[in-house]
């Protein structure tokens, strides 16, 4: 069996991607930055509570393995703001590879192997598990927007156009959640926390 | 098919735990506190890696189900320093067990009434799957402190004895780890980031 010592450089490395602050701000806690280790807590759990809307037959707890570990590359890579057109999305890209070969390379053969294949899975989004795990992620802000009337949107001035485009995997992948963001993003516009870029 | 909106209203709750400070701080994030969101990852993904040591036949799903659930109710209830002796055990039971009904309520039937049974399967860990679960809870901050060097250990002035006290559980349900823990504590004396108290 392997020995517990070859996990204790992984699990204390997690540690650090509670250091990295995404876009998104928190009205539960004085507005400050979400960070991707809590946000990946809160996606793995709603996605266990949302998956009976999965279209197609879904492994729900690769799926949640996935969101668990989806955003760990981060700890080197830092998180990229989805709707920035300023950075090179391909620099990012060799970032993030080169950080999932280093941080699931601190973990015992055969997971190192195992969570690698996973994380690659989960970022090519091909799979139903993938696409599922990819849709759970770009959904829960527009649960956190609408709750917080705009939040990062209105902040970031992103338009309704950009958030349906992002969620676009839930038309295939889980059809009642994607006419129900639609009708979210509907009520955004009219709010004005969202802009409407058809119109402009 | 449960209407999607019924979700809504937990999912955003689920934000306030994000607010919930742990004793724990981060060395990786300027020494602040862990909050209980994060930290809930953390022992998810760690148990998903430590499964292997099970000593009995477990259902990692549901393990990392309740490891998910299992902080909810501090989001009423707060966070109990483990080895705060000032505080009412009673008083903070009834109080979390207030919170599991009204936070879990939140959710559509019968997720509600799984996730509350699920919660309450986790507290009494006397089956496998919440035993397991429930000593991940407490074996992540040994390898948080001995990599911080004793942490929140050597600050509060803790006692090995506390700390082996506290997980128990190892013994019967990971043996393996319940003998690493066991060697970690020893060097946690001998560099008094721990407090021998039979010495004492």
């Amino acid at each position: 069996m392997t020995p517990v010592d070859s996990f204790a450089d992984f699990i204390c490395e997690l540690d650090k991607l509670k250091a990295v602050k995404r876009k998104i701000t928190l009205p539960a806690d004085n507005n400050r930055e979400e960070n991707s280790a809590e946000h990946s807590w809160h996606v793995a759990l709603m996605a266990s509570m949302l998956s009976q809307y999965a279209a197609k037959p879904i492994d729900i707890q690769r799926v949640i393995q996935m969101i668990l570990i989806h955003d760990v590359v981060e700890i080197d890579a830092g998180d990229m703001f989805a709707f920035n057109t300023q950075q090179d999305h391909a620099a990012q890209a060799e970032k993030e590879m080169a950080a999932a070969k280093r941080i699931f390379g601190l973990l015992p053969p055969p997971l190192d192997e195992t969570m690698l294949q996973l994380w690659l899975e989960f970022e090519d989004a091909a799979t139903p598990d993938a696409e599922f795990a990819k849709a759970m992620d770009r959904v829960l802000p527009v649960f956190q927007n609408m709750n917080a009337k705009g939040g990062s949107w209105a902040t970031h001035k992103i338009s309704r156009q950009q958030i349906e485009k992002r969620n676009a995997h839930l038309r295939t992948c889980a059809p009642k959640l994607w006419d129900y963001v639609n009708e979210q993003l509907d009520i955004a516009v009219e709010n004005a926390w969202l802009v409407d870029s058809t119109t402009r």
